[in-house]
């Protein structure tokens, strides 16, 4: 089975999962693997990764802190965009994907790896983001997908194989995992188990980003969100880097119980399945960043990207981030936001994000023509009949002809 | 002015605004006027404004309770559809319009009268609803727009024309009204005057149909709503007619803070202002039918309904309700709708509306293939492979002809 | 290799390709084959095939006549949508594909066989249409496509198979075919060999359903053609059935040097590749479609048309025929011809399609408003200017607030 | 009725309707005006029009040549966008109102004018598109549209208008004009008189830009164009600036009876109208740049840009070219065309612009991958089974649950 594989660049978190894909790739490809841990933000120490890779014979390790790329490069940019995946899914896992897929091409070109690996099942989405990545930047890289390939297809047999190859298995490993669960400081994801009937609650217990509604505070907490062409940069009038911003709002959301979803999804692959996440952060920004909209696009603008949204959440879900197709709509989408720049203030309370304030100095609300006091002339009413008769024109047209008068 | 106009059908409210409508237009028209108050669930005994028409000398009085009609054949229609104005707003004013406008037509047609007649102003979308309406389905009509055509341009003329003719002003007319607001079983809407600084929050003694979710209890309430087709049907088991079930669930949601937003929306003629809105019902009624499609809509029907979703909203916000392109778009709606039956679970809290729990028997979930846990080979995993390869297969041939090869 | 296969229907021509395949299934299959010939126009004799299955054992064989079923069904429900992919093609071999599908699977109910297997290749879209419409209609349908699993993979090969097989390869086939066709009543497709050089022009000697523009007749030919609700139903004031009719377009289109299309196009498999196309019938019919709705259809109606076409089109193009998409979004489209009837008058004169002349009972031009002369007060010139003002005033306002007045 | 305006730039022609406006202005609102004569490629000289208006004493006259711009900022960029408005229409009216408004505007702030006026009626497109340009360029600007102000409302008295004011009528004038025409470098346009009832065909003798079919040579004409990022530059070989390069395409299209056109149409303000026109060199150029794109656009960008491009024509036809929305589609399309560049040849004959060959640097077909022979293992065929069956799983599904297995 080696095919002439003599590197490859594994996406590698030290957990179990992954450490046993380590171990497989040198067993069965008879190659040499480099280990690639990129911090995200999901809130684990990657140290003791490279301790574990070491300990496996890995020579090449790569622990790199991407927080301020992923959210700089990737989060706000979808966040100008409102994506939210039918309807309502924030793309946390989603949106993650193509930034680890781009530095694991990068690290197999630096290192002269032929092929790249990672430990997404057949089953999912993060199997095709990851794909896509690799081959929209690296046309003829060699891909390894463990999952689809190995026999190790139950629980046991994994365990048994980490046994076999001396792999550490930690003592809550041994049982099932209760969900199958993805973190990074956009959000956490949990699948599987317990979740897979729709009809049941999950536990409060699952939750780990935020408190419940019910055990936030009862004091509401007021934010302001200051934006510049589209992004936040600013916190009650703190300046932040993308990651610190991103994570004070995950403080902020987290504490009064916002950000909790629980959804039934469409996966690329065709499947539906039970999702919840956590998007503590994301789900104020998301609120706030229409509120700045609201104030500072043009009605038809505002609309064009309204039709257009689904279609570019649905190209980051399916993993089209490096598309051209993606790229085309997110330059559209950015030239949008040039004046998309002024304060939100928010209010949060207790799972709820209610916008309560925005102003800029790019406003469009014309105070002195929405009026409905007297405004001296700014408009003019008799306009409108002018305006309705003529786009009702072609309704009483066909009216007329079709069933004649009525007089 | 007269203009050869004998009768003309108001819609009358009995309010203060219309009864001087009333009057000016039996005054400058010197014509007959037909007294149309329709009863929407806007909270108001509508029999007083029979007296108060009398009085001024109407004869034909039509005093019509149209709340199950609303619901069914409006309200309902448009939630098939998941229909939010600009991301957000439930369209509660827009909604009503039409069956105004066409109930007024059907008694101008029965009452042989020339001409209608509405108190919406010359700024706002209501006129444009109304007119749509009315145009639509009587082509030829005379529309008369008392606000676009009088020299009552203030506060001050109006009470001034009032008392000139007898109109009763009660006491709390006679200050400036805080806000303009528009009720109905659906919501109400506040606009102007202190809101017109989209920098404010509002007043919390301004909502009227929640309370606030500070003041709503400690404890949640579970619901259960069960659709058949896409329309709810019964509330925790209990049949109700949709106007019924719509007032239950206004209860349920207004007890627990559910349901205000406070916006900034773009008016169809062309400004923007902000608007303060409870729609208590209906947030977890779209909230609930959302859930109940993730279970048995067909993933590309379900994206294509999102993908047209703001060009439906545009419509009912603009006024085409009554438009063969809302007409076309329903129809494609509705036939999705064939299996959108079942049962969602929503917790109301403190203003959150969270689904947790949904179950159908055409439900769309095949645990069997979306488990994560062996499967039995319902689903081939290396299916997922070719499934990548030749999705990425444009962007490899590309990369490929116009980088070359990488490796 | 057997896999417990005991009988399969076959997509069966007659031809070459598929008698290779027919032995095959035979030979490495071990099960009985039922031949499945349908008539879609593709203008060859069938009862030959008949022979030659009975040769090679075959016991059940289906020759069936669906051209009107396939112009009734599939291409005049294509027309009202005014499907063209990539702008440009009319869909002619996509279209066909669902209803051999479907009555592949009808046959496979009937006799008991529990796989259906067909003689499209791996590289092109016929395989995914078929095969989605076997998925669509029999879920757990066992698919064979001997293509993309044999190893006869150079014509040679396939050669040496026929041989070994006694199965009678015709003189003609013995050399290089200069290119793949697929043939039907509604079109001729050409690809391959000279054609892959996008820069070639195709040798006129290709074309079999057209006379080149050139030597078409020197005078045009006129042609009235009758609509009912959409569909074509006479031609110069003769009714004829759906597939007469669409072959008394092909002859009088033919004739005159119409239809012909040369593309790249983007196969849903991921490449582009160059195909030429004869569609002379269906090329007058979609101009004359588009004809009848522009005098019929309301202008919102055919835009949210226009709008989704292309979608309509790729969906038709990429195999998703029976997909609840399509369905929906054929209801809706069906349900906007309800007025689409009348008489177009088309000028064929060497290639060219003209549009001269179209009426209809159900017409919307009322010359009255349109004309530039005196109206009569149809139309009241003043209400432009109100229209204009409140369509620019966001515009205005904009400007306004972001650059001052500039008077 | 004067308003305070003092000066006002009329957009003239020399022609005795604009020369009517210019007295009439001067007479009513009792102004000064500046006369704007544009040369947009009408074909007509336009000095004689300095010398009417310095006659009528008009002061300051800009008579100016903007070929090149309409052609390069104008026409090209639509082009990229392959607008085509309800399908066919070339939009060639359309896209020379914002310029010339444009040039109103610019001349207006540096001749100090308060206000612009243009000849278009009250019931056309073209009063839209001019005051939108206005407007949108110039929010408090005074329009003043005569034909919805003064009561010349017949022929008849638009003559004796001239009369009593001196203003000279040619012969041929005096009678009924046999239809309305504008003419510019893109195209001709003919609407009204005999046009109106749209089952006539029009006279032969109407056509202006181009021979007919008929009567063009018996021997085709082959022309390759190049494209350079989707632009054409150079006309078999020969590079030619713009207004060049189309007045080029223009003579070999008349000359090989292209770009005939009739339909009937859906105007913004509401009507259906006839129209005809005539764009010879814009039609090559329309196609010749879809089979640009058809070799050098990913597949998802092309199908993206072809989503939007009915929206992009309505935007230009309804007068919004200088709107927001207009420009951010523009910088999407104009993204697209990075690699639009290459050759493409077309053979004109009678009427037929048809693609025989098109090449580029950029190419995306890849023949290896394409062919149907031998692909050395460039594609693995294989891939095809896992993707139809990912494809095909969600409708699979369905089937199952709701319809149970069939086998």
């Amino acid at each position: 089975m080696g095919d002439g594989v003599n590197k490859v660049v594994l996406a590698y978190s030290g957990g179990l999962d992954t450490s046993i894909i380590l171990k497989w790739l040198q067993d069965v490809y008879a190659c040499e693997v480099v280990a690639f841990c990129a911090d995200l933000g999901q809130g684990e120490e990657l140290e003791p990764a490279r301790a574990k890779a070491e300990q496996m014979g890995v020579k090449e390790i790569y622990i790199e802190d991407l927080k301020e790329e992923f959210v700089r490069d990737y989060v706000f940019p979808m966040y100008r965009a409102n994506a939210l995946y039918e309807g309502v899914y924030h793309l946390g896992t989603s949106i993650a994907r193509p930034l680890i897929a781009k530095r694991q091409i990068e690290i197999a070109n630096d290192t002269g790896a032929e092929a790249v690996s990672h430990g997404a099942t057949g089953k999912g989405n993060d199997q095709v983001r990851f794909e896509m990545g690799y081959y929209a930047l690296r046309p003829d890289i060699r891909v390894i997908a463990p999952w689809r390939e190995w026999d190790l297809t139950s629980r046991n047999k994994l365990l048994a194989y980490a046994e076999q190859h001396g792999i550490p298995v930690p003592m809550d490993k041994r049982g099932e995992a209760p969900y199958s669960m993805d973190r990074n400081l956009l959000h956490i994801s949990f699948e599987g188990k317990a979740l897979e009937d729709p009809w049941n609650e999950p536990d409060e217990e699952m939750y780990m980003l935020s408190v419940s509604p019910e055990n936030a505070p009862d004091k509401p907490t007021y934010v302001e969100i200051t934006f510049e062409k589209g992004d936040p940069v600013a916190i009650d009038g703190e300046k932040l880097s993308p990651a610190n911003l991103l994570a004070r709002l995950n403080a902020l959301g987290g504490a009064n119980g916002v950000g909790r979803l629980d959804m039934v999804e469409n996966r690329y692959v065709g499947m539906k399945s039970r999702g919840c996440y956590e998007t503590p952060g994301g789900t104020i920004l998301g609120v706030a960043h229409r509120a700045m909209e609201s104030l500072t696009l043009d009605r038809e603008v505002a609309h064009l990207k309204d039709d257009l949204m689904p279609r570019y959440a649905k190209l980051v879900y399916n993993g089209y981030w490096f598309a051209p197709e993606r790229v085309m709509l997110q330059q559209m989408i950015d030239a949008s936001q040039a004046f998309v720049s002024g304060v939100v203030r928010v209010k949060l309370y207790k799972g709820n994000v209610i916008v309560v304030g925005r102003k800029s100095d790019y406003t469009l609300v014309d105070e002195r023509i929405a009026t409905f006091e007297d405004d001296a002339g700014a408009y003019n009413q008799a306009d409108a009949g002018g305006f309705i008769r003529l786009n009702a024109l072609r309704m009483r047209i066909a009216s007329m002809l079709r069933n004649g008068p009525t007089g």
